[in-house]
């Protein structure tokens, strides 16, 4: 073996330059946490002429991916890229030949995941993916290894800061959505296109990664159903607090008697609860075990130095592994039994807010449509709103319904001639551990 | 290698029956998660007669606990026993005799961690202790392996669930700690002898493990400086609330220049940070590093079940090294130059409560005596109380401030004529990530 493990690192973005820094400053403690030092032997970069701050003039930069996936030196590749394409085939293609993985990519973990695993175990080599979920957070290692007694029946998580962050401050300051994104892009923490974050896409490919580890099966990321926060209204906060409950963008995944839901939408959570608390850019993530109950795990879920933690605890196991003549741990078979629900077996509380005529009968008629549905009522309120008093907002509650039942009502109260607008549907989330 | 892992099983108490039972139930999974069966072999009981609610009775007991160290089958023992002997004795006998070693034990590693963990490396076994500090929370397992890429540089805690319960009810009811006690102890929360948990010593053997681990170096119990929860009244948790902070044992070490300072007393803690809004039973370990930032970990501290999902995780880890023919992982050297700070040495902002005649020029004098000693005021609230009016509640916080300072101003504020005590010092943590 060489006196040094010898890595490529694809990408020298914000997180791989992250990456780049931080294993410069810890060398020694790297070294010392392995038992023998790492380099970065190759860096892939777009541009070889641009400057990069903060990073050492001795790294050795190439535009050509082959200077990486074809050198017999490099036992270790580093994909800081992101996007699907190039990173996964750059991936595969370091499989392919011979050298461990650690990836921080969400997009290519929640789409192609379990083949590259495969791919990786056939050809006796590690991929590991730390930094994919939770940024700092450790989750991936605690999910697999120290919960490993477990059987895992759900995955509950705020696991977009974005969001998170836009949605603490129209909690605490009662902005709207436009003022809130606008904090959140000044700030830096949503980029100009923020789509990606607001409409739960990113929040779905992290679910998808942790379902498929938690249950040992695949849920890909288009398994999970996804709604967004955009038509999250003040009021909305405003009727969470009263009646005691807190707005999250809930990505939460559960198995049932071999059936699997995932699911990223707004939630009610229990102001009560741990992951009712957890605000800001911080991400949090709990699992629900038969042995421990549950456990939750709590930090920045992005960040150049965070990535980097979880991207070089995934090079220590990997270095470690290789100094220890450890053979590459066996992947766990898969349960192919379980069947991917969807969200019209949902089964949960609802929080219904609508605007309707201010007349006599309304409330009848909107309880009714309700009740031939079987959704029961666990609280109205009824407010006049308007300048002439003629229109009602009016909130509902209900007890534990079917999704398909609700979504149904929703159809059949938007026909009514008295109600003008369905605002919101918010499903409310008790059984949260 | 035999078609099995051999386990003893030392303690069939609260936690050794949840493992023994643990062990039943999850036969397949932890099969699956290992790669090979496990097996309790035999189990040390006090009195092999008694009968155990859920125990199968294929289990072999004995009361001689040779039948298990001298056992050749037996690979793999699992102490659950507690206390410091004769634990300790049958750990260091396990190890000695080439068997591997899981144990819950925090005593014994608090106090013979370091001597045990130098052994097990010599004799090339495994000692694992996840379940010692916070329960069935992995902690242990994120802080060496998750975090590895991190210099570590303050572990922050809540590792007594007694105690959070009561402060917590302290908090929510206005109860007084002689109620909460009763309480917790009609819930099964406290023993009938609660002093290791109110006087924080259960805390200190917890924070010293995890102390040694962060910083790799010896912080052994007597290290800790620590102060119970016996002393806070209901006016504490009503300034606390009208201050803005939070009341929490706080079990906190933080390495500062090659010093380290392990303490564990009553804190108040801004409300809006995350280890003050752990409430109830829970346990929290928040972690500061130098690239994640910081990360907690929550969930139950104590339980059978719990505590047996973190014995079993060890299990695994071990199991699965067995399976893999992994080398015995080294441990990493000490960090020998780190100094064990006193109290004395702290600084930190304080809440001072006491009782004073209420007559003019008191407030004075009682500035007076803090200012001469370059304790600077934060805050002054004085407030009158008894029946006559006669004295005076004051309430100060200071400005950060030298543990020995302010402990010299209370010894001249105790002196003072106007003084009728000074009823309750609690130190504030403003800079907990």
């Amino acid at each position: 073996m060489a006196d040094h493990i010898s890595i490529g690192l694809m990408g020298l973005g914000v997180v791989g330059t992250g990456v780049a820094i931080a294993v410069q400053e810890q060398a020694e403690t790297l070294s010392q946490r392995i038992g023998t030092p790492v380099r970065i032997e190759r860096a892939l970069v777009r541009d070889v002429r641009t400057r990069r701050e903060g990073i050492s003039e001795d790294l050795s930069l190439t535009e050509n991916p082959d200077d990486i996936l074809k050198n017999p030196k490099i036992i270790l590749v580093i994909e800081a890229m992101g996007g699907e394409h190039p990173a996964y085939d750059y991936i595969l293609a370091a499989i392919t030949a011979g050298k461990h993985v650690v990836t921080a990519n969400k997009e290519v973990m929640a789409k192609h995941g379990p083949a590259l695993l495969q791919a990786a175990a056939d050809k006796g080599v590690m991929l590991r993916f730390e930094a994919s979920v939770g940024g700092g957070i450790p989750i991936i290692g605690p999910l697999l290894d120290d919960l490993a007694a477990n059987d895992i029946s759900a995955v509950n998580a705020i696991i977009n800061g974005t969001t998170n962050y836009m949605i603490t401050r129209m909690a605490s300051e009662g902005i709207d959505y436009a003022a809130a994104l606008r904090e959140a892009q000044a700030l830096g923490y949503a980029e100009p296109d923020s789509a990606a974050d607001v409409d739960g896409t990113d929040a779905a490919f992290k679910l998808a990664i942790l379902a498929s580890l938690a249950f040992r099966t695949i849920v890909s990321d288009t398994d999970v159903f996804r709604e967004g926060i955009r038509r999250l209204a003040p009021e909305d906060f405003h009727y969470a607090e009263e009646l005691g409950y807190v707005i999250k963008l809930l990505a939460t995944a559960r198995r049932t008697d071999g059936r699997v839901l995932a699911r990223v939408h707004p939630a009610f959570l229990p102001a009560s609860q741990p992951l009712a608390k957890v605000d800001g850019v911080y991400n949090a993530i709990e699992l629900e075990g038969d042995l421990v109950d549950w456990a939750m795990f709590q930090g920045p879920g992005a960040g150049a130095r965070p990535t980097a933690s979880a991207i070089l605890a995934d090079v220590v196991a990997i270095g470690r592994a290789i100094i220890n003549s450890a053979g590459v741990p066996q992947a766990p078979p898969l349960d192919q039994a379980l069947v991917i629900e969807t969200l019209d077996d949902l089964e949960t509380k609802y929080y219904i807010r609508l605007r309707a005529s201010d007349q006599p009968g309304v409330m009848a008629q909107v309880t009714q449509v309700l009740g031939d549905l079987n959704v029961g009522l666990a609280s109205v309120i009824q407010k006049e709103v308007g300048e002439n008093g003629q229109t009602a907002e009016i909130v509902i509650t209900t007890h534990v319904a079917r999704e398909s039942a609700v979504q149904q009502a929703l159809t059949h109260l938007m026909a009514l001639d008295s109600v003008n607008e369905v605002s919101n549907l918010i499903r409310v989330e008790e059984r949260i551990a």
